[in-house]
């Protein structure tokens, strides 16, 4: 019995082409169980996620889905062409929430090749792609752009011309997409509970949340396997005891679901994510690491011919086993991140405005 | 970067006055997601929640939500506000099951403040609220008065004058809510494998119900999060860590649910909860801990002009770490509780009628 | 206060007899938010079942439940009054999949006492009980023999007479239900991304899928919790303290969906499982065990009039703690299987043809 020649064993860098378009397999169509799924795995509150009626009052036809479930599925649809293998998912970069997405839509997702560098080692290389996805419409729903660390399969292949793409800072303004139905003047702050607008956020305010959360096995594969994203060093004790960590490591997307959900209060009235401008998972999370979770408010933008609601671009600081208010700085010692830091996401949001309307 | 001024740090007892009128935030709609978690979170298997066509038999428009996913539901509205920094959650009175709940309805809750007292250590103090829940139609779901020990944020505040509301010991008759299109009359014993109806429970009987429940960390947080109840204590393992208990504790209606779900053999013919008289959590509960049921019949009540169905006032003794039948009684030596029980809750259940009808 | 007369404790070997119909309690209806329990607890990613265009393509009116999540629910309602007590899941035979289940739909189920066989030691015997499932329009859904070994309540009753039904080793391709609206010429691989279809299988190959899965005690049992199944031993750390394996057991029917979400690696195009035709758990599972799964092809069949689709004949070895790739031979030294071997399951999926059409 000769095992395994249809062995999936992920690809290697010299597997990744310039230009090579990827149409990513399993489409996967949303269901209300994916959004209850959802707020169990993460604790998620956001109120337009949760109340049909509030989502009514919006101009959504539905209550839209949480960005970071899409994101995350999305995202879990690429897995398996681009990162099975890797070592480390370097960075994201220029990701844009294009339309939302509602129970019952189909989403299905493609990459290209964008960049390739190959390390100084030999052993490795960097591959950016940019990933999009679309709904059963071909309607845009998401792009971004995300880089990896992937093994060469052979150590004599050729390195490839170093082409490093030229990303945006942040997602400028008149890049993003606010849907045209969309009315933030029939928002109403009793449904959070909170009256602070975008006029009540300065850039280089910080907020300490001060809710923790502790990450067990459990919760993290579920939310992986939900999103069909089947990365093994997320379910295989056995295969990474002898791996860098020596156990599973928590999946990044479940980390920055985690932090964005403990990110809640103090942010209440955030409408929407419009763009993850750059940012990445800086260090390990495994199970047993309580999370934890600060903002930093980076920038106001109004929006062209929007007075119902403007932009903020924040700073997500997710936390390992430290409270966020006990962080005087992300950054350590050696100019590197404080060793608690695990996340560091620069992201767009919309939020009502008070302002005359 | 000075830290945390929007960081929600939870009501203390000066933060209380009687009469204060509260409207919870985060209204939630309802999903055959929350359905499915909730069965898979507990083990729930009553008839009526799990199959639509035995629903529709007794006239219900779909599935009813399990009366206790709509409590923790609705309970979880009132944490932010009332219990976020509870020293204890001291107990439950005078809830009625007003309205049937389904897939699609959103649920929001205000509560009053209707009683104050200081404790005699002027560290902190008990606030007794009556919390209700109303559907998107305005429709009163769920209504309950709970009380909870809060700590003072500043010691020297005076005391307030001492309000104790009266409670019922238990839920009149004539104030449960029997819904008028529901017709026990159809109800196929087939569904459930069992016989027994109103008639055959008689006062002072007990059923030590056999099955056990292993709790993980995982299991409850799920659960409380599903409730987006944001109780620190239950989610946060390092902050725990220096308290009473050193570790995260287990929502209480989560233990009400699971000790519930395990009280189904020997109950498998109720219809629905009308009301929980009183009772509450007499003992901390944490993961690996087991739970166990015990149910004893405490009146027997018929409903004017109802020969379809009538009430069985119950009461659920949730037991850790000891099976059920090896309960003597749930009193101990010294007249407080046996160390074992965590959970004594009395409660009103609707089970049809064998009578002539 | 006497305890437990109502405390059901399973049946016991003298309690099953030849040709006895039990009508199973608790019927159950799917939901979508089952669907996404489903993927979240297995990692399943069979496109049929994750997208509802590709299911539409096929001819089916919505996405199909996938087969094993209809099986286990179909099992969960049988396990009260047949496996409460059992000892032992000695094995599954003669499994026919026989119209596509739905969100929607409600499933309620019956067995008959087909074989009875008291074991020489006179402590207790095996029951052999075909079971079926039935949808809302009592269409037959799915049909299975099982036997299980059940202890005697009182070891002096007298022997049944020995009974042990002939079971084909295979469900022939005349008895497979094929749906009459299936049409696997539509089937786009581009949503699976693999091209290997019906002609590329050959009988003897072996497939070592390379993915492996650790099993935590919360997933087993929010997965044991969602069918319902009440089976103790998977539920109470407690009791099972003091049994052979000192802990809880995963529920056989967790390890085949997780076997078989793991296989899907090198079988993407399967369409459905038609049949399992033998089989069954060699080997415990606990929390904490690392799974891993290998297929062989056995044999392929064309069926008549269909040139769209065809059956392969399957065996799924589940293995613990061993990667398939590192399996010489599913047996062990002694004749035996190998100790790491957890599930041998012989099963017939249909898969769509290359030939001409």
């Amino acid at each position: 019995m000769p095992g395994g020649r249809r062995a999936h064993t992920g690809a290697f860098f010299e597997d990744f082409r310039l230009g090579r378009r990827i149409l990513h397999a399993t489409p996967r169509t949303f269901t209300d169980g994916d959004c209850s799924l959802y707020i169990a795995l993460t604790g998620a509150r956001q109120v337009q996620h949760s109340a049909r009626p509030v989502a009514w009052a919006l101009g959504y036809r539905d209550r839209p889905l949480d960005d970071l479930l899409v994101f995350n599925m999305a995202f879990g649809r690429t897995v398996h062409d681009i990162s099975l293998n890797a070592i480390a998912n370097l960075g994201y970069a220029d990701a844009r929430f294009c339309a939302p997405c509602y129970a019952g839509d189909t989403l299905r997702a493609e990459s290209e090749v964008i960049g390739l560098k190959q390390n100084s080692s030999g052993r490795s290389g960097v591959v950016y792609v940019r990933s999009s996805a679309f709904n059963q419409d071909g309607e845009l729903v998401l792009t971004w752009v995300r880089w990896v660390m992937v093994p060469k399969r052979n150590l004599e292949a050729p390195a490839p011309g170093t082409v490093v793409p030229e990303l945006p800072p942040s997602v400028a303004v008149d890049r993003l997409s606010i849907p045209s139905f969309l009315d933030a003047s029939k928002f109403d702050t009793a449904a959070t509970g909170s009256s602070a607008l975008w006029e009540d956020y300065q850039p280089g305010e910080r907020i300490d949340h001060a809710s923790g959360m502790t990450i067990e096995e459990s919760d993290h594969m579920l939310a992986t396997r939900l999103y069909q994203n089947t990365a093994r060093l997320h379910f295989d004790a056995l295969a990474t005891r002898d791996s860098q960590f020596g156990r599973r490591l928590v999946y990044g997307g479940h980390v920055i679901s985690v932090c964005r959900a403990l990110s809640y209060e103090g942010l209440e009235n955030v409408l929407s994510i419009a763009a993850i401008n750059s940012g990445g998972h800086v260090g390990p999370v495994v199970a047993g690491d309580t999370l934890y979770a600060a903002s930093e408010v980076r920038e106001k933008w109004t929006l062209p011919g929007r007075a119902d609601l403007a932009a903020l671009r924040l700073r997500l600081l997710g936390l390992k086993n430290l409270p966020a208010a006990r962080l005087a700085s992300p950054r350590g010692g050696d100019g590197g991140y404080d060793p608690h830091v695990v996340l560091d996401l620069d992201y767009t949001v919309l939020m009502p405005r008070r302002g005359p309307r």
